[in-house]
């Protein structure tokens, strides 16, 4: 039995990795695999993060919380939406179910025939992404939003610069062309 | 003599069925070929269908309205406009005459001397697209707006459940970050 | 029913006609669609041809041969070839079998469980392609192995010309570097 | 010493143009060389103007006002953003400091050590770009934003017509689909 | 201290697992990751395996053979070899070292600082990859050249039927063109 | 007036620059514009050095040789020959003359109605290119195949060493996979 959990993790946060404890508490023997979607993207405000740096962070989280043989997989995207479970199969070994809250994943995965899940705890977390973004931004804190060794991390990168620089501008907000 | 007519067809509608009767009683020996454009898209708000599902579609209605001889080719975009109308030089047998009420579409190729013709019909058509999709998502009726083949492809495709996981939240619309 | 004939057509040759021929008198009733194969590529010499010029070759002897109601669709390569007939599913509408010789494409369509056919004209026809482009190459005649309608494009345009210059010359074929 | 200019270009203006001169004033030994980004990209709203026109421009500007010994090299995007500094290393000879006010490619050079510098000049010109587009779509006078030589070769490419079409609606503007 | 053993494993056979034992041995401590390179290779005779298959195959011999904790990631090829360093430093977490044989992977890590190692083991082994292929294709036994969970698996998935398939026939090993 | 002398530049060598002098004294206000074609290419043995050590090699080699004024566009390929042209003709300035050997490049630009030269010099170029890869691979001196500044740069480089890691084995080059 192996499940797959797909996100972005920009940045890895609690919400995620209560979800994974949930998951090992309530099938010990289920094997998890972490897809970093969208592994390709980084140096924008939606995915900052290069997915070496996700990779990273999920690492650091998971030896913080005891969390032991949980596989991660960057995924770099494929464009075309109807191809990506197939592109995903090609990719992993065998996997029989799927956790995630994004609308069009578990479409997708649906269609394909597999189980999908989406516990609560993920749709708080896809709430928290934007929003840790956003505090990086300011300067805010966001030690209550992430695993203390991902905000160590998040420091280490000088996160809050980075977030700074990728943040849209109040006048790009208002318009439509990007010029 | 041979008339073009490109479009997207998400999904092909009244709008669309009118335009080619149109062509054919106008002119009845001009062969007539319909580019399905943005191949490779699906499963987005904007572009919900696959090629093959547009292309069956088609298929069926101009099958409902004894409209032979119409040929269907799903083009899959070509990332710079620069090179399109070449492009689809490449692909297509050659043409003598365009349809098309999309404003890009109409400049590609009177730049490169082909006539263009955007008939009233079309610029209803355009309109149409995103209301039909709308009207969809919301479990509306679209019997009104859609050949009667294609109304009953979309309810065997489950058209509404698709729609409605793709429609973008009202969250979405004010963002600019999709997060 | 609906039959897909899956080729490159480099060029469309006597092989090829005598095939759909044969599909036609077995199964009247069978719908039969071309797949123009590798379609991005031309002006080399494997792929001399455009897309545009070998539909336009299968249109015309089509025409003369009166084999009418046979739908062609060039189809631009995929990378991937474990995702090639999952996207060839997302471009056409739906089909029931494959006739192809190629034993790649026969071993793919077979893995998704599509009935595939090989008939020995298809053999014969795949040996042709080849000794086609050589014989144009070498300004030989070309039309015991065309269908007239061919024939007469081929001279059209200039294919004579435009293979001898993209023959590999007898240096490039010993050596493994293009230098 | 070379520095390298970094810019879209769409169109080229008179802030541009105080810059190279600004720059020449100041070290006149230093080789310029400037990149026209995104040179893949033309008829969109955001970037109207092919890589080659927008070339012909900067070369048109660069000689009326007898700027000589400037490199022009225009720049396909690539997709990712974490590859960028060093793709364009790999593209261009040697260079020791960038000049260029976008966020972004000021972030993504200083993290792969390059100086970089943001002239107030180019501020100004960054917020002229889509200023002059919307000037040039509504047919007015942009005498006072471009060079001599860059107003006389919008009007030769006629670039009022082009930006016409290609301006986003009002409708558009208020919708997130483009349907 | 992590290593990073690169290859394609088609299929993973007994010398890499020794490889991955004799690391195991000499560095306990080092974490391993194993990169599956040209993993959207699929199909072909270089690389009939996906990258799935691939990683299930290092799963099962990993298991047998009791070497736990190493981290398994299949790779997408970018088609730049002057990127490909930077391309994999943005897809994994931080690493010190580097193993493989492959003469251009050895000189782009050391160009980018790596410390690169080609253990005797691996030489042989990459003899192997086209030899067990061969063997396959053939139908002879291949079980004292892979694990024997990867034997196992590779009749599972009857690898033999595939690379018979597969294989080049003697006619296109003599000619340059595929035709 | 403007030429446009394409070629890949693998390494510079004497056949170019003696090109670039002949078309100099023949029509001394002709602008000249080398493009640096296939410009991604980089670390394999038919294109050993990048885009950015070409451009390199050819500003020093023309600096040593007092030929100013000749513009240098690195141009990253499209893989659509049948849209070359026009992808050129959306990069650069307008042109009207082409210098090539290659016959694929004077083919396409032909049919393009450009006018196309291949001077001697260059047709002793090409069989130059292959040549000296092989020299340097071996450790052989290449001085009188190239300038002197080139020579000097292919040292500093350490092109032999790049170049004996990239040459394919004896081995490979009997057999037809790569594996």
């Amino acid at each position: 039995m192996r499940g797959v959990l797909v996100g972005r993790f920009q940045p890895f946060h609690r919400g995620h990795l209560e979800l994974i404890r949930a998951v090992r508490r309530r099938s010990p023997k289920e094997r998890l695999l972490v897809v970093i979607g969208s592994a390709e993207q980084a140096f924008t405000w939606s995915n900052p993060f290069t997915a070496g740096e996700r990779f990273e962070m999920i690492e650091r989280a998971l030896a913080e919380a005891h969390l032991a043989e949980v596989a991660v997989v960057p995924v770099v995207d494929i464009s075309r939406h109807a191809l990506w479970v197939r592109y995903l199969e090609g990719l992993l070994p065998k996997f029989d179910r799927v956790y995630s809250h994004n609308p069009l994943t578990v479409l997708l995965f649906r269609r394909a025939g597999y189980p999908t899940e989406s516990p609560p705890l993920i749709a708080r977390a896809k709430l928290e992404g934007v929003r840790i973004r956003d505090r990086l931004a300011r300067g805010l804190d966001v030690r209550s939003l992430v695993p203390p060794a991902v905000a160590d991390y998040l420091q280490e990168i000088r996160a809050t610069e980075r977030l700074a620089a990728l943040r849209p501008s109040e006048r790009r907000r208002r318009r439509p062309a990007k010029g």
